[in-house]
């Protein structure tokens, strides 16, 4: 298909990008997610390139609220000590945010790596290439929610052992990440962890750069107002 | 930013994330990608979620032929005992596709993970997030490339530490992704090694699953139809 997209629909894509936003259990609202909904994001997810063509996913999609709970126990147990890996301040901060939604949410989806049983092309050298093809179903599940003004966040503050026997995943697969996904009352200009000074934003120059890095870290090769 | 989208918006959406291909070196033309488009993809891939906001990507965008040629003769080395991995018949279907682009492309992109030297919030249980990150940046830039009608081949047949060490990345870093960039003659329908017979598509029901993933592989819960 050698569809032309247009300048109109570059901006578009851009806006879907840039007002996508990690979302937590304070901004999800009753509002019900329906099936077709959900089948509309799978979709999405399905469309993402998989190394090899392995598409070496799988999909857990849970609304039941015993599953939820027992997860949310997961993510107190890790939460706990993961506070305390910070400064006295910083303590102070993280235990005043909101991490995750997964009661709140009315769709949890779980997303697993299901190795390959055969060689995968393109995953000789590089082994996490499956792992990767699973993230970029991941974003295409989020930015199609995104566009159906839905919120998604990801969940990583949880067991991921324990959270694969919730599921009842098979010991050989992985998860990959875990997303709670609902309608919100609002998506938040900017990352919440931007605008509370938990974390600067990068300059563009600490992060681009030409040919090859500088072998001083000093000595960046800010091209940027050049281009 | 409360913007809601259409559901004509969601539709351009779809068409992008469907239509996006993995490119190879036979379908790149000579058209040149300006520096001003190069940062749009760029402007693209720092709009995605980072696990605590750690953004530890770094992307080295590559026009120099010797440097091109140094990763292609790194993606020879592999390919040549990656073939070997197949069976007779696969053996010769491998030899007879195109799997990179590296030359032909105008542009080389080298994302890197860079990972932080402090703790970073919410990758405590499940340390892949950061390179998670990378790989949402990665699946951003591929997408607004297609919307651009520019094609992106990730190539994953070539030494990782080798690669770093031509684009001179400090040891601490890790290559995710190496893009291959540039204008095509043609979007293929549909992914070539669907297409060519390599791997067929999985079902849906292989994939998609509720509440739990079945405890038998044979008895899985196809739902797809209730919905």
């Amino acid at each position: 298909m050698n569809k032309h997209f247009t300048q109109a629909d570059v901006a578009l894509l851009e806006e879907v990008l840039r007002l996508r936003r990690d979302v937590r259990g304070n901004r999800f609202i009753d509002t019900p997610v329906s099936p077709a909904t959900v089948n509309k994001l799978i979709d999405a997810a399905l469309y993402a390139p998989s190394v090899g063509y392995s598409q070496p996913w799988q999909f857990v999609i849970i609304r039941d609220e015993n599953i939820k709970q027992d997860v949310y126990n997961s993510f107190l147990t890790v939460n706990h000590y993961s506070s305390k890996l910070f400064s006295q301040q910083k303590q102070v901060d993280y235990k005043a945010l909101k991490l995750e939604g997964i009661r709140e949410a009315p769709v949890n989806i779980a997303v697993l790596y299901k190795p390959s049983d055969t060689p995968v092309l393109g995953q000789s050298s590089m082994k996490d290439m499956g792992r990767f093809s699973v993230v970029c179903a991941i974003q295409n599940l989020w930015l199609m929610a995104r566009s159906l003004n839905i919120g998604v966040g990801w969940v990583s503050i949880i067991e991921p052992e324990v959270v694969k026997k919730i599921v009842n995943a098979p010991s050989n697969t992985e998860l990959i990440g875990y997303l709670c996904i609902g309608y919100v009352d609002e998506f938040l200009d900017e990352p919440e962890l931007k605008s509370k000074g938990w974390q600067t934003q990068k300059k563009r120059e600490e992060v681009v750069f030409y040919e090859q890095l500088p072998s001083c870290p000093t000595n960046t090769k800010v091209n940027v107002n050049d281009e």
